[in-house]
């Protein structure tokens, strides 16, 4: 994700380069990503946010696109909570992906950062390449890897697709009832769904 | 849907108010969403686009969001097509369902009107309103009347959220493989998830 972990000798900085200022320039980013969204975010913007050169976030941070995978993964955690996910009982997989996905955006920052990409990916064909990279590679992949089926990678996207729907529907254009059903309705409702699809006959 | 079905004394029109204009204002309506989005759609560029006075628009169809109206029954044709839907076995729902679903989505051009209406959704509140306004009364709101349970409208949405994951998927952030899946394979897969939304114990 980042270039160069440890910067050497971030001289062209306004500070140097600690793991604070680290921190405060993804802080920087996943609010840029959470209010403008992908498409009106700038490594320029974050850096003049976070109070620091913009080559010292091209330094630790890489490009936009590089920035963005940062703030999903502070985000999504994928991987300590997808390996997590896939061990257990291989039964209640499904309520254990539902629980996990709602974790994420019933809360804040989480839940701005990925409404920010959701949006940017539905009008921008360069956000979407990277929501698929980013899904692609991070989530969906370990979940496929996991399941090791002959046709894993359709189900993972077949779940990948309800758990769209459902950010869709419940966060982004706010259909009612779902909109503002109670997490273990939607947990209960959609547990099967994901669990089909991970784990049994697809017909 | 428009405010006055019969247009009097159309005289500031630059056509007289035929039936072929009425189709043209409507087929010039349904290439600007299309092409253009929600946000970017206007009476006044429709009715250049049709070659008619802006008036004679607002006379036909009323507002920007009636055209719209207008190019979803067309695209979608829910007074028809949602009770056919709802009639006949009850244990094939889903199946009929999902199929409908993709007939709209595998063609243009109502794919092209409907990805461009999700799009605006996802970052106009204006639109996202209109598009809840549409489906909630025209389809999910048929689907739940006839479905008759107490939890029908939390059901409806739930199907609804699964095809709006799918519309998004397969059609806009093209994730694969359920971007490039034949859509047997779609239906196979989708159609248990709507029947049991739709119809079986929810959990």
């Amino acid at each position: 994700m980042s270039k160069r972990l440890t910067p050497k000798g971030a001289r062209t900085g306004r500070r140097p380069g600690t793991s604070t200022t680290r921190a405060e320039i993804l802080e920087a980013a996943r609010t840029s990503f959470a209010e403008l969204g992908y498409d009106r975010t700038s490594v320029r913007g974050v850096a003049a946010k976070a109070g620091v050169d913009p080559a010292l976030v091209h330094r630790f941070y890489g490009s936009k696109d590089d920035l963005l995978a940062a703030a999903l993964t502070v985000a999504l955690n994928p991987g300590e909570r997808i390996p997590e996910l896939m061990e257990g009982d291989a039964s209640a997989l499904g309520e254990r992906v539902v629980r996990y996905f709602l974790s994420v955006w019933e809360q804040s920052p989480s839940r701005e950062v990925l409404i920010g990409m959701l949006r940017s990916a539905a009008t921008n064909e360069r956000a979407a390449a990277q929501l698929r990279r980013f899904f692609g590679r991070e989530v969906l992949g370990r979940i496929a890897a996991q399941l090791g089926h002959e046709d894993a990678e359709l189900r993972a996207t077949l779940a990948g697709s309800q758990l769209l729907g459902l950010a869709m529907a419940r966060y982004i254009i706010r259909f009612d009832p779902i909109a503002s059903a109670d997490p273990q309705a939607i947990v209960a409702a959609i547990a099967p769904t994901l669990q089909r699809y991970l784990t049994e006959e697809l017909g």
